[in-house]
């Protein structure tokens, strides 16, 4: 397969780019050469490198809206978990489908997953076209995550390893998961050169019983049973100490920082992003489940990541524009291990064309602020993911059935938890 | 001129709607009347009131993306003044209509500005359809802010009243306004039955100058000078004591929570919603202008300001998605005084039309939750106020027009800049 992109902006100016097969293969002006597909911006649309979500519950998109504003203790133990409760791995396949689409539609083309059912979710990014790391989630009250069932379904799930889709092992979280099996992830993790992706102090509850426990806070505890490590990512981190911060720093972790699920769901602190760079950690941004958020917008979210850290920092200078844009881009794409993030010659042609003609990209005396703070993922025209077209002018194959499914299916489980009340 | 809307969702439910003149005039099932425009739904698109903007400097649109990410003295004296300086009343009229472009594409439909040029904002306002009260504003530092002159442009403008256009009285603010021209302000806003539109406490700086100047906090002082009143618009408010709170809610007076603005340019304080709600305050909600925010996208200021308050409140079933609705439509429409901001028979003819097959409007569970949570104002396809058509099926007319102009204007003032410095 091969694509021509006419008359892209690329940084400021009208380019061309060539991909083959899976790679940038020419950026040039003029190029003359024959291409299967060819789209032609005329100058009018910018291309960037896609958005990474580096932590979201994919499926969840299927409960967007079903019980909002709510203490968490009413949400999840009478909404979220008796509704999770009931979801097959068909639910999950379409729920995966609904967040795959609102991605693409909104540019982002990389996503780092942790929910129930990983094989559905594989099956259901790879058709969309998408890169994630899916997470096989460790947790001790479920059956499927106990670790001799993780191992299991990491050999199972072998075959579907590709371009696209790699497994990391996601023990939930501290308070969900023992010791024993922390360590077990940990030491499995290392053997088969996995990422792990765990929650961490994402309320101060966490904290405090880890201190009452362990005596020790969370991230204290994850260093002294060695887990810690360059192939950790750390979901929310906000109930961070300054030593724990240094911790996180020395052992190369990427803490994820999720503003808009943070305030919503009011962890209660705002993510300490002067201390992590302050100590050059890679920082990532993710938007967390729809159910708690509810937009996977990557735009949106860096706005809000941005204004939130002005805002605890009293410094307007402070997380500009350029670098939300590099933390939703091309530190994600570090932290998951994907080779992109950038528009340059033999990177994998992951990129998204932007639409310069809507309104709040006028009248564009700066793209990059326009984009974090004036526009929104509805700005993205079209989204291509490992050399291959997702989204072409806002249409996406197969969309309208997605919409109509997960609507069928959330009516069915909304249904089904009515009646049984 | 007469509008059907055919198969709309209305509070959920497939209805027809008829427009007559600026009224809506029936809302039914299978209404069979004749109408000049007619517009099929097809029960995929959702009737809602217009949102209301209720602090915006329109024609900053021109400014958009210039100068961020600055600390607030570098921002207002290197950039933003010295360019403001240069603009003319063309300058003025094309920014408004880039501005009030955005604003209909995003489903606003009433605003209240105050900027330079007012005749030039009223052309173009009018010209765009949109309702709006221009502020003329009072200045001690400008020649046109002189009392004697905003009398003079006040009755020179009264010609242009009309449906869509009022005028309001906009004193600055307090460091910018002596106390003898506060007071003739409000007594011409009382002789005028006009409404005052003033910033307040937005700084904490403000409040320290005035305790020092008057050894009263801001509220206090215009509380002794008897300017509140139920006729008066406060924007930002966000550096208040008690005392203050329950001054301006005795008086009636309107406060206008901005909280993009507050947090990008750092004003340090978070609005206190909660505080006037309790004592049944008239809450507004506006982006500023879209130098310091940088977005007029109010369903997206929505969140904000709900996600804001629950982190402040550390409540997350504070503020929810129904009530940022209300704040965002009725609540402004009461303030600004015009007479809309509910579908209903009866009333003026001031609504959007929401495209439900966006991909955030699945599954459907909750639909004001998805509009304020996950929703951007690209979501809305069509705009009518007082019975015109502003935008159909997302094209607005002479739009392209618009932006080049935007464009051209802007790129001037920049490189005139550039060439000075």
């Amino acid at each position: 397969m091969s694509i021509l992109l006419k008359n892209v902006i690329i940084e400021g100016k009208k380019r061309d780019l060539f991909i083959e097969g899976k790679i940038i293969k020419n950026i040039g002006d003029n190029l003359d050469l024959k291409a299967e597909e060819e789209i032609d911006a005329k100058g009018e649309k910018a291309v960037l490198p896609g958005f990474v979500n580096c932590h979201t519950h994919a499926a969840m998109s299927l409960l967007r809206g079903y019980g909002d504003d709510l203490s968490l203790k009413e949400w999840l133990e009478n909404k979220i978990w008796p509704l999770e409760a009931k979801l097959t791995p068909d639910d999950i396949y379409w729920g995966t489908k609904l967040a795959c689409l609102e991605m693409i539609k909104t540019g982002t083309l990389a996503f780092n997953d942790m929910y129930f059912f990983p094989e559905s979710a594989i099956s259901a990014t790879e058709e969309m076209g998408l890169r994630a790391l899916i997470g096989l989630v460790v947790f001790d009250l479920s059956e499927s995550g106990q670790p001799e069932n993780i191992e299991k379904t990491y050999y199972r799930l072998q075959s579907k390893k590709s371009d696209l889709i790699n497994l990391s092992v996601a023990p939930h979280s501290i308070y969900t998961v023992s010791k024993e099996n922390l360590i077990w992830s940990k030491n499995f993790a290392q053997k088969e050169n996995l990422i792990l992706h765990i929650h961490l102090s994402e309320t101060e509850k966490e904290v405090d019983d880890c201190l009452k426990e362990n005596n020790l806070r969370p991230a204290e505890y994850l260093n002294q049973i060695n887990f810690l490590g360059e192939n950790v990512i750390l979901a929310h981190s906000v109930w961070l100490s300054e030593g724990e911060i240094s911790i996180i720093a020395e052992n190369k972790s990427s803490p994820v920082y999720n503003p808009c699920s943070n305030l919503k769901l009011v962890s209660g602190e705002i993510f300490p992003y002067k201390a992590f760079k302050d100590k050059n950690v890679n920082i990532c941004l993710g938007t967390d489940g729809a159910a708690s958020n509810n937009s996977l917008d990557m735009i949106r979210e860096a706005k809000f990541a941005s204004l939130l850290q002005k805002h605890k920092e009293k410094d307007p200078t402070f997380l500009p524009a350029d670098e939300a844009l590099s933390v939703a881009t091309k530190s994600g794409y570090r932290a998951l291990r994907m080779g992109s993030g950038e528009i340059k010659e033999g990177n994998l042609a992951d990129l998204i064309l932007v639409d310069l003609n809507k309104t709040y990209f006028a009248p564009g005396l700066n793209f990059v602020s326009d984009l974090i703070y004036a526009a929104s993922g509805d700005c993205v025209s079209d989204s291509i993911c490992n050399g291959r077209i997702l989204m072409r002018d806002k249409k996406v194959e197969g969309e309208d059935e997605i919409i109509k499914k997960s609507k069928k299916i959330a009516e069915g489980l909304v249904r089904g938890q009515i009646n049984k009340n």
